[in-house]
């Protein structure tokens, strides 16, 4: 009853013979060892691809394994994925294997190498990005690929789990709108992010349904760090007492931080003489002085998503959704006030 | 010329010997792999202990992994280490698998099956704890074992990795005595760890070579937590002016920001009224208001240095030495300043 739906798939001996090589050569190319010139690598590599084979899952792994590759471990966002991925893992007998990415979003020449011998049964990336190259490689294995997306990357060809950026954005603005504040200003994350856009956009529809109208210098853009936020929370909070926002919505926690540091070092009180409401609800939000009022990225949550989907594109290789949006939800503590009247 | 340093170890068919049982029996065992009943596994684990057996490292694996066992692995602290370790292990084109524990310091019992089917170069274990039937399996497999130990265990058999912690209380303390503080509180860690008890040591050190009598109700019982800096901080500082400390040295930097929690409740200004030096230098002290003055722990560099260790174990398994505490150091910001006159 059932027809092929793909073109057939090449054997190992079919490409060997296309590339004219032995198939200890192909074989070796396809568990990433040594020993065979650069320029047949990448011909068997061509081939690989091109001819869609694919490797047959013969028997389950003894000791399965499930590659993450994720940008900054050493930060709190880093941590919290990874964390939440390996509760999963954990709980289905599968080795969490850890690599990091620095500067660059894209891991060094050697991972796919390493990936590629190890043969896990999927790869989780948080915050990174693989290149073209890399990405055929791993289709060529039939090596799913998920990816945690914090920022909203534009356009994916890898299933991704995201969360609610806009909501994030307009939930802080309403919780400041319904205390009372109408000047409220936003230092944004970048602009070539599309979780940015969303926040500041969820911003724009808040004040708007309160028939409040941004002030265009009141939107100041900023790149999610804490130098950001203290050199625009200086800024915007060096006016005037009547000038000035009573209330700056922080794209990040470590923004926000920026912006505490800007009101210290202005002599100004948060929440008392300005409001500040952060984004991601990092564990440094609730030690911070005073504790962050802040919009809950559920990174935990998004990573087990992450991993319970890896496993099943495994066992579902068609799996047709490529996009989750966790909820986000507001959290108050302290940072946040009524304007003083 | 050599001669055995050590009683013969059993080989694989003696011990299934000894046990009666078959060869493939007690390859299941070593291996990590079902098919075995409690009993068997239990007698088999016994006799591959006793009898010394060896696992040959018959050749290299293809893709070498390390075992990673972290508490706590979305703390700062657990970032860091895992950062550190990952950053060696890529160099060397080494797999690094991360397990969390959480609530006590001890893997669940699946992690040791685990392992054994993974057959890691080694294991480094971050601020967590093995079994000694845990240790005598992965000793059994010749699977060495590195501890990354920030908290000082008083006893261990494992090579481990730590910092100087006396060292660390003395630098705090004699900062504040440098700065003319001479009421100088102190909130401790646990009591029943090695490097709580050493930090106030050298606490007490600095204070006798000034001589400055401590205050017995100035030394507080802590546990490293947020919530005991808040507490003690409050008892410490709510006194007249007269009658409490000028400094506080918190014995952790969560610890510290539960300082800064209590002076703020009490409208006391950090550093104007009461200094604060915290203990880690973790990411979180840099972007506390006011950053913190801290205790450097170089995690990122005992991490690499028990990464190294742990493949240095593989070819040279006699390495004698057992502990290296590596140096501290005093990072001055923002929240330690001359008392008030």
């Amino acid at each position: 009853m059932s027809t092929p739906a793909h073109p057939r798939r090449a054997t190992l001996s079919e490409v060997a013979a296309l590339a004219s090589v032995s198939i200890a050569t192909v074989s070796k190319v396809l568990n990433g060892r040594s020993g065979v010139s650069d320029e047949t690598r990448s011909r068997v590599e061509s081939l690989l691809d091109e001819r869609n084979y694919n490797r047959r899952n013969t028997s389950q792994s003894a000791a399965p394994l499930v590659d993450v590759l994720c940008f900054e471990i050493d930060s709190p966002f880093g941590g919290a994925a990874i964390s939440g991925i390996e509760r999963v893992a954990r709980e289905q007998g599968i080795g969490m294997v850890v690599t990091g990415t620095e500067v660059t979003h894209q891991p060094g020449a050697a991972w796919v190498e390493g990936v590629l011998r190890r043969q896990p049964i999927g790869i989780i990336l948080v915050a990174a990005a693989l290149s073209e190259k890399v990405k055929a490689r791993l289709r060529s294995r039939n090596i799913p690929v998920v990816m945690i997306d914090p920022y909203g990357a534009p356009a994916t060809d890898a299933p991704s789990i995201g969360s609610a950026d806009w909501n994030g954005g307009y939930l802080a603005t309403r919780h400041l709108i319904e205390l009372g504040h109408t000047r409220i200003a936003i230092v944004t994350g970048p602009d070539d992010m599309l979780a940015s856009t969303a926040r500041l956009s969820g911003y724009r529809a808040a004040l708007d349904s309160a028939g409040i109208r941004p002030r265009r210098d009141w939107i100041r853009p900023g790149k999610f760090h804490h130098d950001d936020g203290l050199s625009q929370g200086i800024e915007l909070l060096r006016a005037d007492p009547d000038e000035r926002p009573t209330a700056i919505f922080a794209s990040s926690d470590l923004q926000a931080l920026g912006v505490y540091d800007a009101a210290r070092s202005l002599g100004l009180d948060v929440p008392g003489d300005v409001s500040v409401v952060g984004y991601d609800d990092l564990a440094i939000a609730k030690w911070a002085g005073p504790a962050m009022t802040t919009i809950r990225v559920p990174l935990a949550e998004m990573a087990e998503q992450a991993m319970r989907l890896v496993t099943r594109l495994r066992s579902e290789p068609e799996l047709a959704f490529r996009r989750v949006d966790m909820a986000t939800t507001l959290v108050v503590r302290g940072s946040t006030a009524p304007p003083r009247a």
